[in-house]
Formats: structure tokens, C-alpha cells, sequence
């Protein structure tokens, strides 16, 4: 198979280094290899620090949910796990935006608006951030990413479907577990042949994940809000994972 | 008729003093009465000052873009113009959301996206804020507006159209006495039967005027960014508008 005979081009560094991982190129330009760092990033690069084993968890967790998703009629960037911290996956152009879907409010939609942290939604809620570090990634509409031309209203469409059907995979997979899937951050690019395809990452670090039963957060706010136990809760939400994609 | 016949409870003060202006009951609990002031806020309340015969400027302004729009098929909350700074509106409950309509990047919207001021749109824009000065007024999008119950999907979908309806009624009056209408805000609000009507004030307050050949800034931007001229600039739109709405 192709992919299998995928390396790294030795004689290059990443292509691209980002807050949470790194982007090779490979000898297939239609793979790239992406390596997941224990660096921890907040409030737009503000707060940073180091999580122990995080490139760990995230890699190997992102795997498990991709392959979920492909089960589920979800196109991911997934090809090949290499190793704890390295993964093969399908070279795609990105979207410039950042796809949150909420189930209840919390993070910055609750205090931009003014919602108790927590507070159910009737329905789920996606919203769309412009992916520009330099401007904070802001809230935009969907008359600014059509308009903007950061993606086509049928690209857009695909999109939200997608994200839509992958909150309802990982809402129910998560709940055997005990977890809430309180809101999560998705990132798609497009194929050379024009599909969208969901990218990047599904981890601790991109999803806000709750104890059901104790509300305790087993997540990147961990971090963020310095309530310590960051290393044990990515452990513990690494095994119920690796337990309910075993099931 | 009704409406003229609507005094001022005299005993009362005003049921609601906003930045811009005061709003008291009348005898007839089916209008209200605005009375437009001099007083100048920006930034969300930081910037403070006085536009000295601002509020004539924004009564009869409005006034005037009122009464055009009504011919043009927008209900309107207007009644009657009784003085200078004094009108009779039509009793509302008022949506929470500002409705904003852009035709070229500014303001707000230039400096979140990182657009340069007076890029053109390829189609107008539709932006739609949450009136909560507490918050800062925040960007919503539909979703929002629709899941915290804040307005209906019938009831949005009937802003919109009637939002970009004022922007070509709007657009095309100003482009004859040589004004771009850069972007405005809106407030809509609803009758007692449930229909939606364009309420609030359209003055060099809520929109970005330029003149058409100089660019110019014929509004509140040369209050906000201290360009000196605020009172020649209103008084010179006041003089377009009637030129134009008397043609
Ligand atoms: N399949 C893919 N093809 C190309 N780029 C990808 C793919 N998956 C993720 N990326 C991009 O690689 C980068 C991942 O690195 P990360 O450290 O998360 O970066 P950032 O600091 O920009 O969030 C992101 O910019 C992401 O958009
Ligand atoms: N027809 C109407 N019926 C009821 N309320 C109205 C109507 N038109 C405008 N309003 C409300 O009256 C207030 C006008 O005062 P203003 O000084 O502009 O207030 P603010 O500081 O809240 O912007 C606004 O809150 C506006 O929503
Ligand atoms: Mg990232
Ligand atoms: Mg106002």
C-alpha cells in the first residue's frame, strides 16, 4: 500500500510547527506525518506550559475517535499509527476556521454571553472561529466565511453535517463511559479532488469532557484554570477511551 | 385618529433613559414617545461627550428615512414627528439583538477580521449583536440567537429580509446626494400581533456615512476617533437627507 511506504524525508524539519504538534512532509505528497508534543498552550499562546504524556494521549486518542468516525460514515485525515507519539495521515489544505460544537455552555460562549457554565442547550450549537493566532481567533458568521471566501456555502454545508454527526458519535460513545461531551473544537481540510475531511486532532486538549456522575473536568481546563491533576485526568480519560472503543 | 390624540402622562418621567435618548409612556399604551438628547457615548459607555444639536439631527433624520421606508414597504414604528427632538412611536417589545448591515468592511468588523477599512463586500453582510451592555453588546450568530431563545427562526428570518430591504432602500437614496452608506445598525422590535417593525433611530449615530468622492466620514467616527467636525458633519448629512428625501 501506499501509505505504508510513506517516510519521513530525512533531510527536512517540520513544514510546519504549530502550538501542539508538528507537520512532516513525507516521501507521498499525499501523506503527512504529524508528531504531538507535550507542550500545553492557552488563552491564545498567553498561558504555556508542559503536560507529561499529553503527546501521548492526544495522538493515540485522536486515532481511536478517527476510526470511530470512519465507522460512522465520518471522512478523516487518518491513515496509520506509527508510533505513541507519531501518526501518518492524508496531507489536506485546510480550512481557515475552527468548528466548536456545544451541548452545554460553558468556556468563552458562556462568558461572552453571560450563561452559567453548564447550562443545557436545547440543541446543539456550532459556531465557526477564524483560525488567525494574530487576530485571536475570532467568533465569525456565516455571512463572513462566505462572503470572506474561507469556504464556499456548499464547503460549509458538508461541514456543519459533518460536525453535527461526529457530536453525535462521540456524545453517545462517550456516555458509556460516564463522560460529557460538554463542546469540542474540529478542524476539516479539503482533498486535491475537492472532499471535506476532518483534520487535526479530537483530544483533551480540543474538548471539554465531564464526569457525569461528579461533574469533574477531565480536560484542558484543568489546565487553564490551574485546578491541578492535569496528567491524571488525560490518563483517565485515556483508559475510559481505549475502554469504550474496545467495546 | 389615535395617535394624535396621545399626550404625555405628565406625571411621569421617562420609562426607559438610554445613552441616546428617553422613552415615556403617553395615554395611549399603544405609543410611546422618544425625545432624542445631545449626549454622546462610544465604546460601549467609555467615551463620553456632547454633540451639540445631535438629537434634532437624529430625530428628523430618522424621521425622514421612516417615512421613506414605510413608502418602500418596511413597517416602521413611526407616528409623528411633534418637535424638534420629540416623536411618537409605535409601543414595542423590543428584540435583544442589534442588527447589523455592512456594505464595506469598518469598524468593528475590520478590526476583528483584520480587513483593511473600505474593502468592498461581495454581497451585504448581516451581523447580529446581543444588546446586553453588561457584555459589551457581543457578536451572536444564528444559532445563538435561535437556541437562547432571544428571537425565532421566523422572526429572524423576517429581520433579515426586512434589514437588507432598508440596505437598498437606504443605499440607493444616499448614493444620489453623493453619500456611501458604509455599514448601520438596527433594532427591530414586535406588536402585540406578532409582526416585526423597524423601530429605534437611522441617524450619523447607527450608520457610517462617506462622501462619495472625498471618503470623507459624515458620522459618528469623527466623534469616536476625534476628527474634529462632528457637528459640521451631522448638520451636513441633515442637509442631504432632506435634499434627497424631498426630491
Ligand atoms: N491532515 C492535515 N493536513 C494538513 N494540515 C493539517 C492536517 N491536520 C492538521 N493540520 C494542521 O496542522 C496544524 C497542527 O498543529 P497545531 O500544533 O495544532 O497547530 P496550531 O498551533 O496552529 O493549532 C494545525 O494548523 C492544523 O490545521
Ligand atoms: N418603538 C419602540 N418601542 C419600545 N422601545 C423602543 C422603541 N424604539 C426604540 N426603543 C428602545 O428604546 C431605547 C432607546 O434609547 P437609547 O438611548 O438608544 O438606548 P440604549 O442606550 O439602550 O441604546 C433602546 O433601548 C431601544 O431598543
Ligand atoms: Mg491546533
Ligand atoms: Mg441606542
Amino acid at each position: 500500500m501506499e501509505q505504508e511506504s510513506a517516510k519521513l524525508t530525512a533531510q527536512d524539519g517540520p513544514m510546519y510547527e504549530g502550538k501542539a504538534k508538528r507537520v512532516y512532509k513525507t516521501d507521498d505528497d499525499g501523506i503527512y506525518m504529524v508528531s504531538y508534543k507535550d507542550d500545553a498552550t492557552a488563552f491564545n499562546g498567553q498561558k504555556r506550559g508542559t503536560i507529561s504524556g499529553k503527546g501521548i494521549v492526544n495522538n493515540q486518542m485522536s486515532n481511536l475517535f478517527f476510526q470511530l468516525l470512519e465507522q460512522n460514515g465520518v471522512p478523516t485525515h487518518f491513515v496509520k499509527e506509527l508510533n505513541e507519539r507519531e501518526t501518518l495521515v492524508r496531507a489536506l489544505t485546510m480550512l481557515p476556521v475552527e468548528v466548536v460544537i456545544r451541548n452545554l455552555a460553558a468556556g468563552s460562549m458562556a462568558a461572552r454571553l453571560g450563561l452559567e457554565e453548564g447550562m443545557p442547550l436545547s440543541r446543539p450549537i456550532v459556531e465557526y472561529y477564524y483560525k488567525r493566532d494574530d487576530l485571536g481567533d475570532p467568533l465569525v458568521t456565516v455571512d463572513h466565511i462566505e462572503v470572506l471566501g474561507m469556504a464556499t456555502p456548499e464547503d460549509l454545508a458538508q461541514v456543519q453535517r459533518l460536525a453535527l454527526r461526529v457530536n453525535e458519535v462521540l456524545s453517545e460513545t462517550l456516555r458509556k463511559v460516564d463522560v460529557i461531551l460538554v463542546d469540542f473544537k474540529l478542524e476539516f481540510g479539503k482533498t486535491k479532488d475537492g472532499r471535506i475531511v476532518l483534520a487535526d486532532e479530537i483530544s483533551p486538549d480540543t474538548c471539554r469532557y465531564w464526569d457525569a456522575n461528579t461533574k469533574e473536568k477531565l480536560d484542558k481546563d484543568r489546565f487553564r484554570r490551574d485546578l491541578g491533576g492535569v496528567e491524571d485526568a488525560y490518563a483517565e480519560m485515556m483508559r475510559r477511551v481505549k475502554e469504550v472503543t474496545r467495546l
